[in-house]
């Protein structure tokens, strides 16, 4: 018998026949002996409902009134779903966000939570009762309702998890685990038993959109293990956790990559102290995230090349930005490229090992790709090649590191 | 400068562009320099849509979790009303019931409001907000989301009126006050300047639909003026008070019917103490209402003919209830009519004025109108006649008593 936190998504209650399907779920859960507290999204669709509202009256509502708009969605969920699970004899209780103190700071529509007052909920779990929290959504010290941004149910999960002291978070998606790529690209991809939140993260933020980053983050720092799994079939699905001895010794977990990059270098920059903040402050001070840096001396010697990426739609923004600090600079050309990906390699096993990158690199030259940008941290290896090559370069890899499952049957 | 509560109900605000609308018609009061509190309902179509979701997961939705469901209808409308305001350069805040600790009894889906804190509100008031509450709901002391019931947001006004000692609880409507009677049977009905709160009482409970009873009895008690005016059109509705010296001083106000209501006669009932209780008894415990009671001794003498009056759609069941106990008791015959409608007069003026039934009955008789029941009140006598004669019953009364208006123009 232990405590799980269960999180189902927006396609997950999609409709009253999903959220049916979903309370037989928890239910099974709830007589195996485990004590269960849910928590859900808005339904699918309702979210951009509301939104279309608001902008039906107001190019820019005002963020107070769309954290009090926005959750009602969720709020219906786990009023439906609370009432799906009584009716099949499941004695359950729903709770806003509010009502269970999820307490964060005021920052409407990006709100963070900061503390969660588990007592009432405690209260429940010890009279039988399965409890269902609204996601996404808090309240300030104020009593504003608040909202944590868009799959922000994900950290309310999380967050309960920890303050309740769960033994699992267990996610629940439309995918039943985490592969070691997306197996859209590479058919044979193997579902990973389990992971650990460094690569998770590296993978989530390399565009794997299993998960959402703030809440592998959240998860990692206070020791919640992390399940992902499916919503709409059974299986083990893919533990989240920090590395430890049982785990497979595999050098690479997985291969990420992101569709959504840009790069822009700068060539002859005169080689000086500050030349990478100068170049990138603008960047910042214009709202424009940077990924990816790379600088290296250019032949002459007294001059520097400056490369680094950003979101595709950024991309614009940011060339013009840049064409101004380095004209001010002296630089002598700046040159930009918006058909590029990003492919990385992710695996804790790495840190040991030297090899990996030669293999890399070796694997992608003989299969006549280019590589445009490299970058090395800890647990990942990524480079940036044309974006042509996405394909041809994701399976070329998957095959040299042998990541593959079973054949499909 | 003064504090007004106005209430806009579902179909005033059933669209982005209505309530538009309503911000726009609220800062004309703002910038006449009156403080506004804001009451407002569902938009007009939600509360059936979310009951759909509810019937689509369970028969027998527990009230608790109904609740939590159908409260979001009017956090959807204040949020965005508070946004239409804001666009407009009015300053506003939106709140649930909850958020003003609008505190009711815990019989969820038909609770009662207890106590209001004001205190919120009058900050913000003070600080020039317009402030938006939902109405139609609250909360009980541990915090559970409550509703009042269908119409609850008129009574959500009255509260809130007397909690914060408004000058007028202003309910908007689609109609443009209180008639002498209703204008689609007689078209020169009059709209009134005033009436008096027993005389609305009579109005609304004989079937005059303009607001709530529970709303205008709580209005009474509290002694906040009422006033009825249309959400659509300008003009200065109907003000519901106390009576004063400078009322009108009308004999009758008006004439309400209602087409809802069936008989039943039992005949020939052994006359004996408790005959009323113990053919209504079991009535009441069918949870059937009863409205109308007569009786009479029967010619013989020794028997009493016993008559009263239920709901058209609780006929079937309560004369079925009847017909067992008047067997019990050894009444001669039960009889029964459903096509039966109730015509009242009304008027705190006929307290003090004899003729005016005579008047009343003449006129019918006149008409050939045959009579079935009669009772009468303080303030009102109400005569039940065949479904047939309301028409021209009613617009027989109305120019007996001299209730015209102008002619319509």
């Amino acid at each position: 018998m232990a405590l799980l936190v269960q999180k189902f998504g927006g396609t997950s209650v999609g409709t009253p026949e999903r959220i049916e399907a979903i309370a037989a779920k928890i239910k099974r859960y709830r007589d195996n002996g485990d004590d269960v507290v849910v928590v859900v999204s808005a339904m699918s669709g309702e979210t951009d409902r509301l939104i279309g509202l608001a902008r039906a009256i107001s190019e820019a509502p005002p963020p107070r009134e769309m954290d009090v708009l926005l959750s009602t969605g969720e709020q219906v969920t786990i009023a439906l779903l609370s009432m799906a699970l009584q009716k099949r004899g499941c004695p359950a209780r729903s709770y806003t966000g509010s009502q269970v103190h999820i307490l964060t700071d005021s920052a409407h529509c990006k709100a963070r939570i900061q503390d969660i007052d588990g007592s009432r909920i405690q209260q429940d779990l010890q009279q039988g009762k399965v409890v269902v929290v609204a996601g996404f959504q808090g309240v300030d010290e104020q009593g504003n309702i608040t909202t944590l941004g868009r799959g922000g149910s994900d950290t309310t999960a999380v967050a309960l998890a920890a303050a309740l002291k769960a033994r699992e978070c267990q996610i629940f998606t439309d995918v039943d685990g985490v592969y070691t790529t997306d197996p859209r690209v590479v058919p044979n991809a193997r579902r990973l038993e389990r992971i650990t939140f460094e690569e998770m993260l590296e993978m989530a933020s390399l565009g794997s959109k299993v998960l959402q980053i703030r809440s592998v983050e959240f998860a990692g720092k206070y020791n919640v293990p992390l399940r992902v799994l499916s919503s709409f079939a059974e299986g083990p699905g893919t533990l989240i956790t920090y590395e430890d001895e049982t785990m497979e010794n595999a050098l690479i977990s997985g291969i990420a990559f992101n569709r959504d990059e840009a790069k822009i270098t700068v060539l002859g920059v005169p080689d000086q102290p500050g030349v990478a903040h100068k170049l990138l402050g603008p960047v910042a001070a214009a709202n424009i995230e940077v990924d990816m840096i790379v600088q290296n001396m250019a032949p002459d010697g007294a001059t520097t090349d400056f490369t680094f990426t950003v979101h595709r739609n950024d991309y614009d923004r940011a060339i013009e930005v840049v064409r101004r600090t380095a004209g001010e600079m002296g630089a002598r050309e700046v040159a930009g490229d918006d058909k590029i990906v990003k492919l990385s390699l992710v695996g804790v096993g790495m840190r040991s090992h030297a090899g990996i990158a030669s293999t890399m690199f070796e694997t992608l030259a003989n299969e006549g790709i280019n590589i445009r940008m490299i970058s090395t941290s800890e647990i990942k290896i990524s480079v940036v090649v044309d974006e042509k090559y996405l394909e041809l370069g994701v399976r070329a890899l998957h095959d040299a590191f042998k990541l593959e499952g079973p054949a499909a049957g």
